[in-house]
């Protein structure tokens, strides 16, 4: 019987995977090579299509459905596929229906008019242009996070949850702030050090044309298939998936800058290599999705961060960037490269940060947005609050809103609970690849060899193969064999960076 | 109290057009560069997408509408905006509901199957392969057209109907009997000639990025709007309209052969600037949609053929080219280019035809499927009947079946009726070029000069403005000030060649 009720539900759901996709594809051409007179029209099929699907979200039938699944045996073990399908589902459908309409558009309006505030405000460099739109999207995600909120949970829980689901703002702090002391120590002391990289190394220009072909090459090398994707150009880099057998990167070169393009390369290319890892056969439900973006994030920065500022890399790669690179690199050593994609410099801008002060930016964004829903921060003095802790968390003025507060589109695209998330990467990616560590030996001599696959098979194995049948938290419990804890990123970083800056 | 509901109609047929714009991304991302795993999935978005558009194309609240606007005064006028609007959705609202469901997933079903036999018949050069999967194919296309047929048409006559409304086979044998006999005198005469042009000129290897960007600034010189379009590269160059101001062109290039890339461009831009031109307010509705296949291909004609291998154009043109082509073109001179742009040689293959011997292919097919349909020729006898034609009109023999009947995609996908459009396009651009010739003035000195604009002008006003309120027929007859006739063809074509041959 409720094998029946469960495939109807599968079947349903698929379809509207097929629509979701089918606006995933309008979104990714949208970035990609839209003409410019093209955007109103876009935005009008991207409405109908948003529609559509919203309203297969929720379709009474579907809950019914749901509602006779939760109760059946079907549910008993969360973490199978068919466990894990009823329970998410059930809870998806839980959120799409239990706020009012009224509130829904009341958001959905408040983000339009917030970003297009947002832009003016920042063009300006003027945050009043944006305060009271501000206002209004955290006053409204207050709002919703009353009606999500669980007995147990805080305002900011019921927000962290969308994009985490399970993690606590409780612990998250904990963390967080064991790691914001860790990391505003080891930025003294390498300020402090005598022998910095100056990242004079990226400087050569190098063609659009070999950058192209140097990042498909190194995208290929870490296991990215290209049969299931392609790499494409952009302002803002990301990756998307349009099918289950077409999961999309993109990136941004800059003739002056090899890393831009080349980082972001092997960073969209981690988020890809999970795409391409999640089971297809549960395409569009649970079993296939991703876990969370904080584990999203982790691979992603698996790939950029721990692999691909490794030395064991950059000893296996500079070679072939050198011998590809048409003559632009042949003035430099693997050593120089290696240092340079290493520097640490506190600065004012987050997407511009590197892999030990970035996460300080986060944290600041979480501080914030935290204590902007619970009541203890207002809106009006947000700009102060964030100056504070650039000065106390990075020793930096921020001189201007623009390269302040409102640097980010996130707020005032009603993202609220997500900055978190790419902290959480981070620490998780530091567990995994600790655990990986352990496990399969000594993974530089692989990396230094240009051998992924063994990595890339483990992440397969304890990451992948699960899809979101587990609770984020306890899916990187499970595969690093050890508590969410700051220490493996703090580790890892002392390890790497203070012989790097001759301590 | 009609305007009203002709409201409701013109809101339901316009969000409609929303998906079928988006299905329109699908394909045209399909055939750009979705990676090589992702086509099931992509078919089951487009089938997904294709039936929800079925649905509303068929929904009987529609039919009701559109049958109280027929008999209202709205209708009076049916080359009014409002009154085509009326008397078109009618008719395809008519055609949609009156085939049976059986019949239609018969032929959805032989189409399918069709093609894929198709691909294996033509691979193995073996038509027995496909012989059965024709005679489906015409049989149903054949039931479809009893049901369709009008008292005073044709079996064919309703085939053709659906590609170039209005059209009858009797007028079209007519023409292209004069037509035919005419092109293979010509193509005799030419044959018999001292000095043909060698098709040489164009030998000389050119770097794809050069040919990119020749492409990329001949469009914009006749008018093509990158701001409401873009230019990529495909296997088989199209054209697709993605929105009101987002219609696409696509050419492919290669090294060794110039005029792939840059007449592939030149056609497909032709169709774009119909696209572009017209009336963007009534976008998805009649009166913003283009007349037929057979004055669309007269405007890709126009500017492929008409405009870009004349002798003015490339006095104009070839010093740019030479100058932008990186030295491939050192040694040419404009008459060079101008001779071998116009050689004439009969041929097997129809989409490598010269001006001439294109329209004899386009006749073959016409009279094949004609009586095919009409049932004076069995499946099993086409073979032959194409064979003989070929010897007839074109003095070529077929050696095998794959540079021979099985060449063609258009009959294996249930496109029956289609060919006469592309002769049609030329007869059209032909009386279209007479005419802005007569009423512009010299047109040889504006092309001399790359003055395009008045041109396009020209045909903005008397052919684009109109979208879909005039029959086709009416359409050319009233921009061209003559009937439908071989004659400006003909003249044009020997006004140009004869010179050209030393004759």
């Amino acid at each position: 019987m409720s094998e029946k009720v469960l495939d109807r539900v599968i079947g349903q759901v698929r379809e509207t995977a097929l629509l979701q996709t089918s606006l995933a594809v309008l979104e990714w051409d949208e970035r990609t090579g839209l003409p410019s007179s093209a955007g109103a029209y876009r935005a009008e099929q991207i409405t109908l299509l948003s529609g559509l699907i919203h309203r297969r979200k929720t379709d009474p039938r579907l809950g019914e459905w749901l509602a006779e699944l939760k109760e059946s045996e079907l549910a008993n073990d969360p973490s199978s596929p068919q466990g894990a399908t009823v329970a998410r589902l059930h809870k998806d459908f839980e959120r799409n229906t239990k706020l009012p309409v009224d509130l829904v558009k009341a958001i959905s309006k408040a983000i339009v008019l917030g970003q297009q505030a947002w832009e003016r405000a920042r063009k300006a460099d003027d945050w009043s242009q944006f305060e009271s739109h501000m206002q209004a999207i955290f006053s409204l995600r207050r709002q919703q996070a009353e009606r999500l909120r669980e007995p147990e949970g805080t305002l900011y829980d019921a927000l962290l949850d969308e994009y985490e689901e399970g993690a606590r703002a409780r612990e998250l702090t904990r963390v967080f702030a064991q790691l914001r002391d860790d990391l505003v120590a080891l930025v003294q002391e390498l300020a402090d050090a005598g022998d910095p990289p100056r990242g004079e190394s990226w400087r050569p220009r190098m063609s659009l044309e070999r950058q192209r072909a140097i990042s498909r090459w190194i995208a290929e090398q870490i296991g990215y298939d290209f049969r299931r994707g392609r790499l494409d150009e952009t302002s803002h880099p990301f990756c998307a998936t349009l099918g289950p057998h077409d999961c999309r990167i993109l990136t941004r070169f800059q003739e002056d800058f090899f890393p831009s393009g080349f980082y972001g390369t092997l960073h969209e290319a981690g988020h890809g290599l999970y795409e391409q890892g999640l089971p297809t056969e549960w395409f569009g439900l649970p079993p296939g999705t991703y876990a969370s973006l904080g584990v999203h994030e982790s691979q992603s920065r698996m790939w950029e961060n721990f692999v691909g500022r490794s030395q064991a890399f950059w000893k296996w790669c500079f070679p072939h960037v050198q011998s590809m690179g048409d003559h632009a690199w042949d003035a430099m050593t693997a050593d120089e490269v290696y240092r340079d994609a290493n520097r640490v410099q506190p600065s004012l801008i987050r997407v511009e940060a590197d892999e030990v002060t970035y996460n300080l930016h986060i944290l600041i964004r979480f501080e914030i947005e935290q204590e902007l829903i619970g009541g203890s921060l207002r809106v009006a003095d947000a700009p102060d609050a964030w100056n504070q802790r650039y000065r106390d968390y990075l020793d930096v003025e921020p001189p201007s809103a623009r390269d302040g507060i409102l640097q980010d589109v996130h707020w005032s695209a009603g993202l609220v609970g997500y900055f978190p998330t790419y902290a959480l990467g981070n620490l998780y990616a530091a567990q995994l690849m600790k655990a990986a560590n352990q496990q399969l030996g000594d993974m530089d001599l692989a990396l230094a060899s240009g051998e992924f696959q063994p990595l890339l098979d483990w992440l397969r194995k304890h990451v992948h193969a699960y899809g979101f049948c587990m609770h984020p938290k306890d899916l990187i419990e499970q595969a690093s064999q050890a508590p969410l804890d700051a220490g493996a990123l703090t580790e890892y970083l002392r390890a790497k960076l203070l012989p790097i800056y001759g301590k």
